[in-house]
């Protein structure tokens, strides 16, 4: 099964609009801010992954729903999990949420490529961290 | 059948990111603009729906799919139609081609609501303007 | 003497531009988010700042000189101080370092005002907290 | 004398934040996006000034007055015209009017530089365009 990991970010005014809440694309922001966060776990970073395996992880499709909205100064969870693997892509479920509530469902596919953008295998460092 | 809307927006530095890209968040930003500008081509405007019609436009779901990435000083056209309508919400298709390539594909639900967040009936004018 | 707060943020991927560092604009993100950790060290908010206070904090000037740039993933310091206080307005001196190098310097102005943007007197609660 | 160059844009959602005004460090993408269209009028861009110059733009300072605030909608002309030429520097006056009233004032230096960050000469092309 996969693991899940946390990650808590605050809405700031940077993020906010004039409806007065969180705006609809900054979402995608503290989504990858949480991916960064998980990456970091396992002792690996975005820079790491290009130096060290010449991998750069990309967003191929994100699915994402607007249940409830965020705040100025709210303070909001990200709960990130790999849903499944394939040689070069992975899904996540990462959902958002405030006090207990879910306000964001999203379901994101990476890909793993080189310099290039030619997909290339998942480099196992990935694979064996993220799996139980 | 759904009219379609043209709106060209040109990459700046904010877009990018240090991939060289840009960042991928910011394509919902350029989808934003696209349905602004299309309301503004019946003689509405955010401004106006909120003032005369209590009506705010928020987004739902929105599913994208990133098939190519866009640079800096590229000139993007984005092709936005509404799919369907439902009392209170419609399904928009929006399409970003550069150089006649399609580079970014999205399906974004929007609801028509109150001030107070209420989902209320699609001002008529919206949905007479928009339809053949 | 003045205070000095600091505040600890990460470079993310939504934070740079294609010139590979963070894009110029976005310093002054980080300028406002250590701000808003400031008023929250001495138990207030910027909500609780208006509801409470009827006072909005606002930028009256910025003077920002880049020394040097930060790149994807750098973890910068923000230190923050008030350099003087006037009867609706102070204005901060804000610092960003990286590794100990100071790449940012900052002069900040700011002004108290209330709903209608009127300036108004200063909440004593935050002279007080500010100057020893 | 300066000539000076005019740009159009247009307050949407993503520039706003939820005390109803324009975010204020969004004036300096707005600043950058004239500066861009400016180097634009003489047939040159930052991509062609990598490439067929080896030479970059990048901001050394920027002095930013917040004199009137935006709001969403607002269609706001940004007036940029060069102050003083130095070898690798140059100094910027750029103003935004909304309805022929001053809300931002702006003075912003700028450099030229190599891949590398270091300093080099103004290609003489900038130079001769912007100067009568």
């Amino acid at each position: 099964m996969a693991k899940e990991f946390t990650h808590e970010i605050k809405v700031y005014y940077e993020d906010t609009d004039s409806g007065g809440v969180v705006y609809y694309s900054n979402y995608l922001k503290y989504l990858e801010r949480a991916r960064t966060e998980m990456i970091s776990t396992i002792g690996l970073s975005n820079n790491k992954l290009l130096e060290e395996y010449k991998t750069l992880i990309i967003v191929k499709s994100c699915n994402i729903e607007y249940l409830k909205s965020a705040k100025l100064e709210d303070k909001l969870q990200i709960y990130s999990s790999i849903e499944s693997f394939n040689k070069a892509s992975f899904v996540m479920i990462q959902n958002i949420k405030k006090n207990d509530n879910l306000i964001i469902k999203a379901k994101v596919k990476l890909v793993t490529v080189n310099k290039d953008g030619k997909p290339i295998k998942i480099p196992s460092v990935l694979k064996k961290q993220f799996i139980n």
